[in-house]
């Protein structure tokens, strides 16, 4: 990779909701933007250098990648989230042209965008068949090939629009016209996007086994101190039934002293607690904060601590602070 | 459906998991079995009176049940779990006869049998691509095909013993040799199995969003009742992001006055909750009750309140209610 | 004691500021009203049938009733408090006619009385030595007698008026210019005072010494259904060190379900505990009442799993109880 | 004060159970003996340095000690509890020679006394009125006075021994033959005794009005760090009705990571907590403390967080701990 110019990794391939999203970063429509064919690829290459970043979904994701991103994530060399980006979702049919939607007999798709069409589909041609695709990107392209096996693929409008050989046989197929999907922009650690008062935390919190009531005490971490939880998912570690970690997004930065203790607090409960970054909120909302989870209010509570602790007679240091800022 | 025979779907086609965990219910050998394309044309038919109960992953599955089922059953028409069921996982590699293991370029099976494979894979054909398959079964069928576009596939032991034109390349190739999925059969309304001490109860808990903490509150409702919960899973609903439900297994049974009290708690708070089942545990493992959440406990304090709230001089009635208006 | 005309016992002797209190309730300025010497008598008159109701101060008194009340309502034969009177306080010193400030050498009064005038008595006469009185109308009635040791008393403004053998050395001598009594009036279980709204319900929860947490878990029982508790005091039981309970008082009636369910699980974790009374509050504030915690969401729940409970075809019964084993 | 010979002072007379708890302190046999007259005089000589330090009682005292001693160093100048002593308590009644159990009729004590004795008076001198007095050695002492207008008193043994003016009726009186009080050594800040594995620790937390469930806050500030109480007792501040603090004692040492965190967590939520000293228990017994709570976990979860906040490439420093002990 050159210092000059960012190489970025998406989950592709080309004309995914997922290329939607990382053109939205400032950079990256100059950059090289290599796809990848699933989202452990696309992290693999950030782990080894070969990109930069990658953008892959991570939530109500069309392309299947919440699961696999929560899960790819939350293992391997560790990752850092340095930004988030929100992208309206809309489908289009497409076939090849001369195809009329009354010839429609199979139509491939991405099996989380089959579902999010299912109404449109049975209103309008309720006997197609489904044939799953690996993308949404993918099936639309597999209609160029020879011999595809299926008639008409249910994609986004871009890919539609760059490729010539495809005609649009019907817009805005999908259920919710309020669909959106939230994608991430990951990065090795080392890098820690400033705080902005309007930002978000994501961590991996596995469930301790050992003693009942573990998940009341995760959250009392957050409820404890002010923070808010905007996301919480469950996911089996796939070692044993009943063995979960959580996906956690909470309101606020590593940088706020409310969040620094809430971490804290996790890793002394759950020693394998993972920090998967901090960085600013896609829709710029600021979390209100009450005076006694404020930074003041920490910083103080430090303070008298240290003053009982000090031997008597001996002056307050300067910078002697434990604060997350020192 | 005849009374004299039980007709149960499961999630096919033949040769699945799902029917291997089907073959453990005990008349459902001589039942009639109706293989289902998808979890909520399962559970569709149960709804319609097609048939008399549906067998379906519910955990860990390699046949992609388990959001499926998670959501099929959270939603449309009401039902009831009223059996649970252990299969232990193993895979097996078949292809026609005559392929070796060299020659295998491409592999299909659901992707959740891919990703359980994906240590075997890497170590003995790591150059093999995936051709994802709408179920393990399908996929080992389809080799059957005259225009099969793949070489072998991954499936259960069950299918590759009883088709006589596959052979089988590799067995046990699944990555966790402990792997267990768990099923549920499941039913309309109406049928209450019997407390065995040993109980199992499913919820459906819609994460309330107007007011914070309610993760919390609903947790609360177990644990101030001492019920542990022996698995919580969030879904999205679908709507917007961050929009949730709460799959929950309880310990216990609806008919335990602690469970029944937590019931009322969740409903309170969560108004839209659902009950799925209560139904014997598959491990026959019976939770320790404390003193003060057994069903004695309850009793003697529903008749204490009574007690109060009778007028003065009126004596108890047998079957009285602890309600402060009754 | 006749039907027509109710007899009162308050802490007396005549002139305390209980004997104020007891004169806001409406019929008490016609009946016959008789003092106590302590508490634990006028609350045994109670008991025993001698008197109709007793009047007592429960918080912040002048006159030691505060912790006497509460320890002598929490055990013996079951009372019931049946409403709360304010009494503004104001203290003034007497002696006899004649005696001027300067003069005083030996002051008496009760001693929570002495310790609400400290600073007046430091700031006007602080060579004056404290003389121990069982009350104030007590101490200063004693001034009368023959061979009284001290020279002065601080008592309740209503003894001063009343007689004409003492004169007033200072008024409103108080260091707390706002300060309140509370008094609670006090009869036999069998009358339960109807909700009106904006209720008081107290209670004594002994705290059980059997598992840690157990405060913690008392609190939540009020929490979580939306009581707010206007007061809680713990007491030590006097069998050993650390043997607690806590008398509590709480917003609402055991008539309203948020109450009376809050009762049943507190009854549940401390089997001992007492209800004591729901009766008006003095200031006539009613507590805001959330949906999820007011009547129809515990009716509403506890008819959901009624009908969960219910044998199929069975039709929900009028005034059918929640009990899943009715 | 003479550095070479300390000077106590204790709630007296002499001959009170307080000087007999102050006799445990090893030093104090030979040390100078202060009696103050009540238990704010002892607390203002430690405060302007008179004495070296002060024997109060603390709990279940038959002195008054109890109510009057939290709220006297609840207040006022800053003070350190340095040590507790438990003293078993047994009474005696006394009287002038020649007096006879039948010539009795009236009898003087502290309140406390009188309450404590309530079973034997009534069940052997049932007609005996009761004298209130300032402390039962002030009691017992009177008798030798020449107009003393009561026959006998109940108090400590010690003080029926030292006075041959003083016969005994009758022994071993208290209705409680195990009871016990508690006593505090208080000095001035500056001391902070060792940790001893074995510790207590005492504090004072107002409690927040502007927010309801903060008392639950408080302790979950104990619990969410596995910190024990022993003993929370609440109190009126007198300010106003509903206005309280809460004196606690937690067990452990503010020198431990665990009870270092709490007190932060407390000053958050309510900031004139007061830290009142970690001394040594009386009963040397250590409380058990779980691995998520330990000096370990603490300090791993501290040095994680800084991690993730240092730039990158910065390393570690050495001593950049916020630990208690830096």
């Amino acid at each position: 990779m050159s210092a000059s110019s960012p190489t970025y990794a998406f989950l592709g391939p080309q004309g995914t909701f997922t290329e939607a999203a990382l053109l939205q970063v400032p950079d990256a429509g100059q950059a090289t933007r290599v796809p990848a064919s699933n989202v452990n690829a696309a992290l693999d290459w950030v782990r080894d250098g070969s990109v930069h970043a990658a953008m892959v979904p991570i939530e109500n994701s069309v392309e299947g990648g919440v699961t696999a991103t929560l899960d790819a994530i939350a293992g391997g060399g560790e990752l850092r989230i340095i930004r988030e980006v929100l992208v309206p979702i809309s489908f289009v049919l497409v076939a090849r042209p001369g195809v009329r939607l009354a010839d429609v007999r199979r139509v491939s798709t991405h099996g989380h965008a089959w579902a999010q069409c299912r109404l449109w589909m049975d209103a309008n041609i309720p006997s197609a068949e489904y044939v799953p695709g690996p993308s949404t990107a993918a099936s639309a392209l597999g209609l160029l090939e020879e011999d595809c096996h299926y008639d008409a693929a249910i994609c986004a409008p871009l890919v539609a629009r760059e490729q010539p050989g495809l005609s649009v046989l019907a817009e805005d197929i999908g259920d919710n016209p309020d669909a959106v999907t939230r994608f991430i922009l990951v990065s090795r650690p080392g890098v820690l996007p400033a705080r902005t008062g309007a930002d978000k935390t994501t961590l991996v919190v596995p469930l301790p086994e050992d003693r009942p009531g573990a998940l009341m005490e995760i959250l009392d971490q957050f409820a404890s101190r002010g923070v808010n939880l905007s996301r919480i998912e469950s996911r089996p570690t796939g070692q044993y039934l009943g063995d979960y970690f959580f996906s956690i997004d909470a309101d606020g930065h590593v940088g706020d002293e409310r969040m620094a203790d809430a971490l804290a607090g996790l890793h002394r409960i759950s020693p394998a607690t993972r920090f998967l970054g901090s960085y600013p909120r896609a829709d710029l909302q600021a979390a209100p904060v009450e005076p006694h989870t404020a930074d003041q209010a920490f910083q103080s509570a430090r303070a008298w601590v240290a003053g009982i602790l000090r031997p008597a007679g001996e002056p307050a240091e300067n910078g002697s602070s434990a604060s997350p800022k020192a």
